[in-house]
């Protein structure tokens, strides 16, 4: 199959007529024009066949995982997403893969009122790239820094499930463990309400200890303390691994793309009415202190590697 | 080496200060004020490890390149460059490949007024996605359609060197035409003044016949002569394989990352002028017609291949 077909069969789809796309696929850039008085919010993530994805996944998972895993970059920034690029690198053309890998993609994107404006197709060992454009309020973008001394911690949905799967092979769709990571849900509505709320957010992907690091340590280094017992896990998890194990794996275990935010105490009351708003469960796990550190109660640390998912070679 | 210790000590660089630059690298995702009444453009292209670039080629002129690919997009689009993304899968992590790499990559970002905001580090097969954002007046971008009948064709630059480069084993950066496939210069400022003064505009990456083609079929179904003779050659190209060989290299060969655009007659002196104040050669190789299909005076096309680099499976 040769390269343009590649894109006109699968990818370049009648347009959704938005106004503000002055030229989407088709030309040696894609033309948009920004909102008055939002800004612009870019994030973008890279895929790796054997890294971030094995060749039993279903093409069609792949493609919503490679899109979501930037949807909640985008969620975590407070944005509302607009636009994605998506650079796609092929070893071999097999028409059912890129079908169902489009359908993955598109269903997400179009849950989420996406339009794919541009990208490139290019022949070598699998691996994509999607770069998501969104738009926040001028000055009403969420960041890692942010957090006060006293913030509740909160987070979003139930963690270490994607971990879980892994760590137990269970991820068969129908697994509710292989569901998560399959096709974690970005939590952009989460996202666009808590600007304004939230005095920091990020999305959980390497795990929710180094992630919640990034925040203190952005926030000018604070400290936080965790109640274990808190942290919502899956069921399955607990019955698959005892707590214990489930809790380290929500702990560093990461690709959970839920939020970790931290707001004052006083907008509790907001924040559970987001919870039925946003229909997504959201809980406290713990507060934000001025000493540097993370200490974790009701639960042994000491087994714990010093860090989340990080690339090394 | 770790992948966030890539980051910090490659690419994450005191930022320029730009009050346009809300966040950079270091968040969940870049924010970006957009200047008002100026569309955003963006382009995106990959370079994959033995397809693109081969384990040989210094890793300077892969940094610069895969940028360059990218901003000769941006200057085909008529574009100011602003902001880059850089999705970087590593095999290996070679502190002293990645500083050379680095190093033709900033080279070319800062000579380009550009700021990388963002990107991802990941493990695998050797591969380079940069995604480059510009900034167009509202309505003043430049596209591959609005070519008119009569306009005449020109091209920027000279033509083939690369695609001689590749066909003559004459990479080395000494040689002339090794240069001109290392380390191609996006015609950035002569793209920014065609403006209001071409109807149509591509960048030369898959070759002059098919990205001519390109600018035909979408400006309606329009034809071309091309004078063959015309056509801007590099002489050590024309040396080493003789003038027919040298101009179908440049017909069909790619890698140019030249601007071909079309534009009335009338417009021909403020080209030439244009000539001067954008440092580059400007060469009028033919005119656009009304019927289909592509003619070329002076040069039997019996044995051109249809088209130029396109990935196939």
């Amino acid at each position: 199959m040769r390269e343009f077909e590649v894109i006109s069969r699968f990818f370049d789809r009648p347009s959704a007529n938005s106004s503000w796309i002055r030229k989407g696929i088709g030309d040696d850039g894609a033309v948009l024009t920004p909102s008055p008085g939002f800004d612009t919010v870019v994030v973008t993530d890279t895929s790796v066949s054997g890294v971030h994805f094995t060749d039993e996944q279903a093409p069609d998972s792949v493609g919503y995982r490679s899109l979501a895993v930037n949807l909640s970059d985008i969620a975590a920034m407070g944005a509302e997403p607009k636009w994605v690029t998506l650079n796609l690198t092929l070893e071999r053309s097999e028409p059912a893969w890129l079908e169902e890998f489009a359908k993955g993609f598109f269903r997400l994107a179009d849950a989420s009122n996406l339009t794919l404006v541009g990208g490139d197709t290019t022949k070598g060992p699998l691996c994509i790239t999607a770069t998501v454009g969104g738009e926040v309020q001028s000055g009403q973008g969420l960041y890692r820094s942010g957090a006060q001394v006293g913030d509740l911690i909160v987070v979003s949905g139930h963690l270490g499930g994607a971990a879980a799967a892994l760590a137990s092979g269970r991820t068969s769709v129908e697994d509710s463990l292989g569901h998560a990571f399959r096709y974690p849900v970005p939590r952009l509505n989460l996202g666009k309400s808590l600007c304004g709320i939230a005095n920091s957010a990020i999305d959980i992907s390497d795990g929710l200890l180094p992630d919640l690091q990034h925040i203190l340590r952005e926030s000018g280094g604070l400290g936080a303390l965790i109640e274990a017992d808190n942290i919502p896990l899956f069921d399955e998890a607990c019955r698959a691994f005892g707590s214990e194990r489930a809790i380290e794996l929500a702990l560093t275990g990461g690709d959970d793309y839920e939020l970790c935010f931290t707001m004052a105490p006083s907008n509790l009351k907001i924040v559970l009415d987001l919870e039925r708003a946003c229909d997504v469960r959201l809980t406290s796990i713990g507060v934000v202190k001025e000493s540097a550190g993370l200490e974790i109660s009701g639960f042994k640390t000491g087994a714990l590697p010093p860090t989340g998912y990080e690339h090394t070679w």
